[in-house]
């Protein structure tokens, strides 16, 4: 059964997104995951979300603020609640120790080991139903973090900037700024919320960029991501992505499949690549994009380099097909997310 | 005073919008205009468009339509009816004689020579009110009529279809399909309501384009452009482009300015520009393009030819800055529309 869409658990799964939101990227490699509790007259009595590996979960949270008001209530979650002993007890021991009476989540577990939440809970008496804003929540928080739960390996979104005629630089090599100060500060805003932003030698040679999250008045933002330049020669001593403001790795490879392995084993689960052209094609001929992210500024230049390049694809029929998730007119530019189409 | 958006009026505004939609590329040098006739008590009773050159004027049509119920009553107009004599008698002449009381149009008249019809009709007793839908009625159905009013020239939109990185072919030259079958259907349908297709001697010696205006069926629809074809050299003489289809002219010229001259002689209001790169660059860089229009395909291709070539650009500063008027979802493709912004 899914809950009427106007229903106060409707309004609470609403609210549990917006908590899952506000904690992406600070909790790989576990979901970034929201839960409300409801007393029980439908009253929110507990907000929550996971916190930092090893923290408690977004179900702990919520329940611990609502204390005793939650017997009875109802919890509200993005997320199955998982069953199994990992770094902290089960969330269905929590809930079943509140004495809630409704479970409501959005998205079923993917992980064989930690599925069987609701089962749990339904032999315990506990009424388990699915909630709203499902495809919401899987496109969104829970996005990277279900690819990785379902193949092991990081989400990577590909983001790039170019002219409305697909050049990402002027034949000069002058770029700044390609896109507008609303796309540079939405592209922050996407950096704050990954793991890792990972850039090819070639363009911290080229460009010499920090790859920093920043606030939007300037600042650093609090989380850093992890910063990673991919080349098997050097970086120059005084590269800025080098410098104190966040963690860098430098990883001496060509090949994707080495960097998301390598990334994997250290908890990233969700990547922001940032280029330059010849990383996004290697990248791309591996099967390691999983999101396209383009900033599409409304200039024509006629010349210059393309912002993607070596692909791998000859002629037409071996294009890389992709199937678009959203169009959004960001300031004076469009940004337009696109998901490879398996075929 | 602008009459109510949900007024009888208003209405027939929107009606005669349509109706003027209908005769786009039928109507140059005149403007496609429509018009809509309501009886004393509001009622439709007569609704016309601008015939082809030679032919009624809208006004004509309608009042003629309406016959002795206009007495009294409202003429609804996309134009400001005109006051002089040109190969048809002045709109406002009939007007007049058919009694109407009130006349409502949308978008004033550039022309020095042919303004004034409000006021002729003012002095004459009629009521004159600016209509609703203005913005649109510019921005649509009198947008290449209006530029050509105020400039001389034809209104030139450039249209191209390319992958999301800005390709217009693949590395071995193969570009069939790049766009969807939906938004080719969508270029047809603009082939269909311009005066001229415009492409160079380039694109028709390596795709044989036959440059028709084609129905959803796939035969020819009734109207065809005229065909241009633009390059010093010969054409081959089994080109399509140079079939029976429809009518061609090839100008052994390299100036856009010159281009757009041959086209004002005969007559030619509203031109596609359809490539390829070096025209099209060319086009731009002599300030002949006053709308893009990017059919984006959600493909990748990382090597292949770029859709705009040679714009005399070599800096960032120096890009062409356009403002994006329109983002529409053409089937699996996006299509961008973009205007040149004056610095
Ligand atoms: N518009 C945008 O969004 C955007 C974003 C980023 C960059 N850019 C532009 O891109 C330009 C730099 O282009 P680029 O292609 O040199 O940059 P790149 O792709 O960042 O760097 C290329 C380097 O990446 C390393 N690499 C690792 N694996 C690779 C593989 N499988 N294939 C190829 N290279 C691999 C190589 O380093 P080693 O030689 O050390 O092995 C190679 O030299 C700059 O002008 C920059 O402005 C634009
Ligand atoms: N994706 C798309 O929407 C699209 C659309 C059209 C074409 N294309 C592709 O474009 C490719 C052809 O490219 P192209 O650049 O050769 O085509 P083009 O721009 O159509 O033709 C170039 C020719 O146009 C003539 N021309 C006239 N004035 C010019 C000027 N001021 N500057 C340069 N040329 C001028 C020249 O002919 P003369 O030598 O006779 O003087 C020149 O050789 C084809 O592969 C085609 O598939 C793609």
């Amino acid at each position: 059964m899914v809950a009427a869409p106007s229903s106060p658990v409707a309004a609470a799964m609403a609210r549990a997104v917006t908590a899952s939101r506000l904690v992406q990227g600070t909790t790989s490699p576990n979901p970034p995951v929201g839960c409300v509790v409801l007393d029980a007259a439908g009253a929110v009595v507990g907000v929550g979300a996971t916190q930092p590996p090893g923290g408690p979960h977004a179900e702990v949270v919520a329940l611990r603020a609502a204390g005793d008001r939650a017997r009875g209530g109802t919890a509200v979650v993005t997320l199955e609640p998982c069953a199994h002993h990992g770094r902290t007890p089960p969330c269905t021991d929590a809930l079943l120790a509140a004495g809630v009476a409704t479970v409501v989540y959005a998205v079923g577990d993917p992980y064989p080991e930690a599925a069987g939440g609701a089962d749990v809970l339904r032999r315990a008496g506990v009424r388990v139903e699915s909630g709203p804003l499902a495809q919401e929540i899987e496109r969104g928080p829970l996005r990277a973090w279900l690819h990785y739960a379902r193949t092991g390996t990081p989400h990577v979104t590909w983001k790039y900037a170019a002219t409305l005629d697909g050049r990402s630089a002027a034949a000069d090599g002058t770029s700044k700024w390609i896109s507008s100060a609303e796309s540079r500060r939405d592209v922050h805003r996407f950096r704050a919320q990954v793991d890792a932003i990972v850039a090819g030698r070639g363009t911290v040679l080229a460009d010499d960029p920090q790859l920093t999250a920043r606030t939007p008045d300037g600042g650093l933002a609090e989380r850093q991501p992890l910063r990673v330049v991919v080349g098997e020669g050097d970086l120059p001593r005084d590269a800025r992505v080098l410098d104190e403001a966040a963690e860098t790795i430098h990883l001496r490879t060509s090949d994707p499949r080495e960097v998301l392995a390598a990334l994997a084993d250290r908890g990233v689960v969700d990547v922001l690549l940032e280029g330059g052209p010849r990383l996004a094609g290697a990248f791309l001929a591996a099967g390691g994009i999983h999101r396209v992210l383009a900033y599409v500024a409304p200039k024509l230049l006629g010349a210059g380099p393309a912002a993607l390049a070596d692909a791998g694809v000859g002629t037409i029929a071996d294009a890389v097909d992709l199937g678009i998730e959203d169009v959004t007119r960001i300031g004076p530019d469009v940004r337009i997310s696109a998901v490879p189409v398996r075929r």
